[in-house]
């Protein structure tokens, strides 16, 4: 399939480096027919993550589904578990990489990462600075995948899941939810800074 | 400068396809030369690193210096003033880009940053789980990082910097000193989960 042959060449030899002529020639059709089906190598790549998470960005469990205060706990274990999935890891890495090298990919990640999670988060809270509570949200849960799935850093590359979700989760829920017109610390309703 | 252009190569060609003899050209030099004061490509990329960050890791007032209730303040303004100088989010920008490509890579920023920053920061905590909680909080301030200046998610991109350290730098705090003896939930002290 032509979207399978498009991850594994963005995957080995990076956005840059990959073309619509060798994402053709590995699915082993014509140049013109992807880019009639896909258009551009920018198009491509976004059809290509797209279709990478579409399953997993689409399931309500993800976000809509259950109580509001434990959205950040459904979050945490969304992403994370996404990360904890071989399967679903490699595509992933293989996206950030490119997000990371190159401004193009970089631009197809925001979008996706904005239309798919972020907004979906953002309407559910109904806040003023919805956005940035969803923003900031992610961070943590970004951080933590790099550190712990990318880089590699100990303990937290070898600590249990659960003890990263007891942690993270709480984090994530202040983020989005806490309420900030008494102090200016999420998490904490006492405390004055 | 030998380490001037290793940088400057790594960070146009990428830790794959940068090389001694690459490094050792554009600094105009033999690579015997280069072999002999450094060795491997790790331990040039290594040293540029180092040498890249030394001065603000060693500064004293990242880490060490002032109230430990301010400690989450402080690191989150460091890390953040490091991403904001253009000066030094080229370098930065750099190394992450390699790390994310490279295990080789990787391995070298880990332990940059695990010696550098974490066992800094977990040294001063003196609680027995002090490495994961500086790993939780250096996960927050990498994945803002990343989501404001290399992949550029909005309203997180544009947003003030004070409004960042307003919400994050609590969150680092409590990942770094909360009590989680009574409950699960770092940044509250008086909510059960």
């Amino acid at each position: 399939m032509i979207l399978d042959a498009a991850r594994a060449q963005f995957s080995e030899r990076g956005y840059e480096k990959a073309s619509v002529r060798s994402i053709a020639k590995a699915a082993g059709v014509d140049s013109a027919l992807v880019h009639h089906y896909f258009g551009t190598k920018e198009q491509v790549f976004a059809a290509a993550v797209e279709v990478a998470f579409a399953p997993a960005f689409q399931a309500p469990g993800a976000v809509e589904a259950g109580p509001p205060e434990e959205l950040g706990e459904r979050l945490t274990r969304f992403i994370l578990g996404v990360w904890e999935n071989p399967e679903t890891r490699a595509p992933l890495l293989a996206i950030v990489r490119s997000a990371v090298n190159n401004e193009t990919a970089a631009a197809v990640f925001r979008d996706l990462v904005t239309g798919q999670v972020l907004s979906r988060i953002a309407r559910g809270l109904d806040l003023p600075d919805a956005e940035l509570r969803a923003g900031l949200a992610a961070a943590q849960l970004v951080g933590t995948a790099m550190l712990r799935y990318v880089i590699k850093v100990e303990p937290l590359a070898s600590v249990d899941l659960e003890q990263i979700v007891a942690r993270v989760a709480p984090v994530v829920q202040g983020h989005l939810t806490a309420d900030r017109t008494r102090t200016g610390r999420p998490g904490t309703a006492d405390q004055a800074r």
